[in-house]
């Protein structure tokens, strides 16, 4: 059983996903070192307790749980406090990352002689009292980590290697998140082009299902386009197999940094989006 | 009111829109000079009559219904005939072309001292005695073309210059094309990195709409895709305003022309794609 597990860094994510831990008796502990105000105060709303990277790596799991760019350094970082510590949690990284990262991630940590297990996040960060995301887990060291389901996280242990978690993340987000992008892609071009109001009408005809998704999946993606840029170019490494779809999702990426910039200043073609979404037929 | 309408070519969706018009008393004239056998069984089943492209300009109104590579040119072979005529019949382009097509088409017809139209079919061709198409109609000769309610084709005529009715049928096919192309993309890459199973299954949990969506989208596409190669090209010049919208779709056609080539050949990609939506969880 588990009794304290690392959590870093203290995000959206991380901080939901402490607080449901902390419902169900684990001990949180993160790293606060250089971290925004705001991070400090999440890490301390959610119950987390900040000590030294020396510390850290005493619990039982090490979750990271760190933007795509991240998940690399974060390892380097890490692994060697795992090699001179007597205990070797097991590492889990929770990241949206290419198969291809996350393997360069589990030879990092490995190398420390601390066990790796690859992890998918699939879902919203866990609402209190409420529905959480699923964990899928992949790596032989995984299979310890079923327990996670006594304490509140809904764990579904994957047949299959270090990298089998990983691509089921990258494929499921690059179809709702792929679904998403082509949405505001053709929205702002069909307001370019004058048929706004048509392709609203149209949609609402034959395609409601999805307008109604996008009514609440477009609005939602604007705060978090910037960190889909590097997902998406994740996503582009691990289909990278097939080079038409490497660009296809090199272009969403670029796409995202779009709407990204947009959003941090004129919200011109986000606020395109919203009057489309607000069409009455 | 309309007494004859010619259609090039007796496609798929061409000989079905003549069945239609001719169940509500419409002549249906076409041009087999050069057709495939199946063009012209296609033709005679549905009731066109072959004629000579001299006697096909007497009309009343002419569609060009074919693939998007060969409006201009059809454009071009008919425009001369059309400026020794002296009837003028309203030139309708419904092909699934960008608004700078369209725009050229309309310069090469307006030449010739013909009116033209803009239109953009949405659906799939009329099921005999059943459902149909919608036309979106755009450009001043459009104002007449309502009267095509009456005839059996459900005819919508947008406010907007001629390009207005091609931006629309633009924008709806990408998205709606476009979530296929990224769906077929990523269960191939799930394929690839051993997530098929959970991706199917965690689709069937968390996005069963999708999931049941695909079972019917992905394989009508298969022998759809070598058409919505140039389709995917035509949408990345309508959306090229946007430089990250005009590669997103440039990348959708070269993955299309995979997907089209696969099946023309080993359909390996095709049978991991069946595969994958015959799982059961």
């Amino acid at each position: 059983m588990f009794r304290e597990i690392a959590i870093i860094a203290p995000g959206a994510m991380g901080s939901a996903v402490a607080r449901r831990l902390l419902e169900h008796g684990i001990r949180v502990t993160t790293l606060l070192e250089g971290r925004s105000v705001e991070s400090r105060r999440r890490a301390d709303d959610a119950g987390m307790i900040g000590v030294e990277p020396t510390r850290l790596v005493e619990a039982d799991i090490i979750f990271s749980i760190v933007p795509p760019a991240q998940a690399l350094p974060l390892a380097e970082t890490i692994a060697p406090l795992l090699r001179q510590s007597h205990r070797k949690p097991i590492f889990v990284d929770c990241n949206a990352v290419s198969v291809e990262t996350v393997t360069r991630v589990a030879g990092v940590i490995e190398a420390s002689g601390a066990p790796f297990a690859d992890a998918g996040i699939i879902g919203g960060p866990p609402v209190p009292g409420g529905a959480g995301p699923t964990f899928y887990m992949s790596g032989t060291p995984a299979l310890e980590l079923d327990a996670l389901n006594d304490v509140g996280l809904q764990t579904v242990v994957m047949e299959g290697p270090i990298g089998t978690a990983s691509a089921l993340k990258m494929s499921y987000a690059g179809i709702t998140k792929g679904l998403t992008g082509i949405a505001a892609a053709m929205i702002l071009a069909a307001v370019r082009g004058g048929a706004a109001a048509s392709l609203h009408k149209e949609l609402g005809l034959s395609q409601a299902q999805l307008l109604q998704r996008f009514g609440k999946s477009l609005p939602d993606m604007y705060p978090k386009a910037y960190r889909w840029v590097a997902e998406m170019r994740e996503i582009a490494a691990f289909a990278g197999d097939d080079p038409a779809s490497a660009r296809l999702y090199q272009a969403l990426a670029d796409f995202y940094e779009t709407i990204a910039d947009d959003y941090e200043g004129p919200q011109a073609n986000t606020q395109a989006i919203d009057d489309f979404l607000r069409l009455k037929d």
